[in-house]
């Protein structure tokens, strides 16, 4: 049903996704056949597009070229795959989507391998762009990101830390690749500079709501629904939004050093989810998304009326109230 | 003595050099305390910034503008020391140049991130570059390098390979950086076509010959002046130019399944050298050496007279005479 509802969104630009696809598919078409099977795993193991989706969508407020949009997307769709090839190493995650991770088919070597070539495909495919612009802006962002994924590793484990710290993370890991994908959609297309810097700030506060809404996801769903045990950011270290409402609490306590030990039991992990849904910390995390949520909505809702913008408003909707 | 050889070259070059130095300095000093330790380690533990000298002399050929050399050399260097740390990773080096490796000093993981760091400085550093081809050019040279370490990898442990194979893993290892640096450094000062060319095979074939010496050294050299253990190479698994032509001598098959398997005792490695060393096969691949800078001197013969040419003969002959 909700899957549903996010293709019907998807439906108006089906061509040019399935477009991007192909083109995903066939930059990753390494003649090793490690890297070549690794990175159709990751491709195959799919994700929502919601790189390329925002290119799209962003690109339509200038002159649309299906050409440079696919280069644009297929570039920042990549470099999010090779992250997360990275992170699944940092993490040493063994399944990501219901998905065997690269790191657990092979090993972290392959792995790290993995991602520095898809990475590198991504650059190939940006590189043909000629605004000097968009590559300026791609290496910055990239510089942000891994300046995250560093933060993120000292951060690891540690239960003194504060909202900002957690609002400073999830900015580097999510939120500028997404605002990013809806600036260089913008400008590839040419479109004027007061619209690239809302669809920039709208990309941004979608990317906050955005990944609010995953951490809050790893706690509420199910392992089978989230393709990897729930509760996983607690396993690997890192504490989420609504962890934080409640880390200093007493009861919370033996919870939270068993998750961070790796002693943690099948059933505390069940008695710990039960504990973090019941604790009300949820419902305060939801709230902070929708506030970012809402700061998106206003920054679209001063472009220019008609389909892009409307699918703006539905996607930014759909990523804060979604279920998977 | 040879050290001293290798300084007098730069002279002509210094005040440049040392202002690539700072930029380079400066492009690492990142906030997290990690990372700057960690960036520190590896620009301290130096190079002989063949790099960076290669994009000053082949700028010489055009409009010659130190701010655009600067990018261009800082972002190159960058990439060579981001591989190394990542090729460290895969080789479990513990030391290189005489210091501790990243993956030694931290781990793995931090070694991979500060790998992806310094890369993405490496892209800031060029994204300020307003050509397009000079990024097309970085991204594909990148993604060379990167099928090489992964076809490096597949190759490891592996007995059953040729001199072909062995060309084609150091060209994507060395050759293709050195190319590119020339071939950077040539259209960044805006040099003619032709010039551009001939540095780019330039650039190549002394990578060629450099590589050769450095896996020569590997076997020739002593712990002390490598800053690793002599024979390093076999103890990771690669085979190079010297032990391919040996390979397949019964004499040498305990030490090489020894080396693969982890087992070689301090003085087997000592006698397994001395075998090398007295079995013509450094002669051989020498003079495979000299071949590549031979062909690298006729590329540089046809240039324009002056400093700039002087100086790329005298570093390629130095690069495949040198005893470090």
């Amino acid at each position: 049903m909700e899957k549903l509802k996010l293709m019907s969104l998807y439906t108006a630009f089906r061509k040019d996704l399935s477009f991007i696809e192909k083109e995903l598919e066939q930059s990753v078409d390494s003649s090793s056949p490690v890297i070549r099977q690794a990175s159709l795993l990751l491709l195959r193991a799919g994700g929502k597009r919601i790189r390329p989706i925002f290119v799209i969508l962003s690109s339509q407020f200038g002159k649309y070229s299906l050409e440079n949009v696919s280069k644009v997307a297929v570039s920042l769709e990549l470099i999010h795959m090779a992250s997360l090839v990275h992170d699944d190493v940092i993490d040493n995650s063994d399944v990501r989507r219901g998905f065997e991770t690269v790191k657990a088919r092979w090993n972290n070597r392959i792995a790290m391998y993995t991602g520095d070539y898809i990475f590198s495909r991504a650059l190939v495919s940006i590189g043909e762009i000629d605004i000097t612009a968009v590559h300026q802006l791609l290496a910055e962002t990239m510089l942000e990101i891994c300046k995250g994924e560093i933060i993120q590793i000292e951060y690891q484990q540690q239960i003194d830390q504060s909202f900002r710290d957690y609002l400073r993370r999830i900015k580097r890991k999510t939120a500028l690749l997404l605002s990013s994908s809806c600036e260089l959609g913008a400008r590839v297309s040419e479109a004027s500079p007061d619209i690239v810097v809302k669809l920039k700030r709208f990309g941004y506060f979608a990317g906050m709501a955005f990944q609010i809404v995953d951490d809050i996801l790893d706690i509420i769903s199910t392992d089978e629904k989230l393709g990897k045990p729930a509760g996983s950011d607690l396993l690997n270290g890192h504490l989420t939004l609504p962890t934080l409402y409640i880390k200093d609490e007493p009861e919370f306590q033996p919870f939270l050093k068993h998750s961070f030990d790796g002693t943690l039991t099948e059933e505390d992990r069940s008695k710990m989810l039960t504990y973090i849904r019941q604790s009300g910390a949820i419902e305060k995390a939801q709230f902070v998304s929708d506030l970012y949520l809402k700061k998106a909505v206003m920054e679209v809702e001063s472009l220019p009326d008609g389909d892009a913008k409307k699918s703006l408003l539905q996607i930014a909707e759909f990523l804060s109230k979604r279920k998977f």
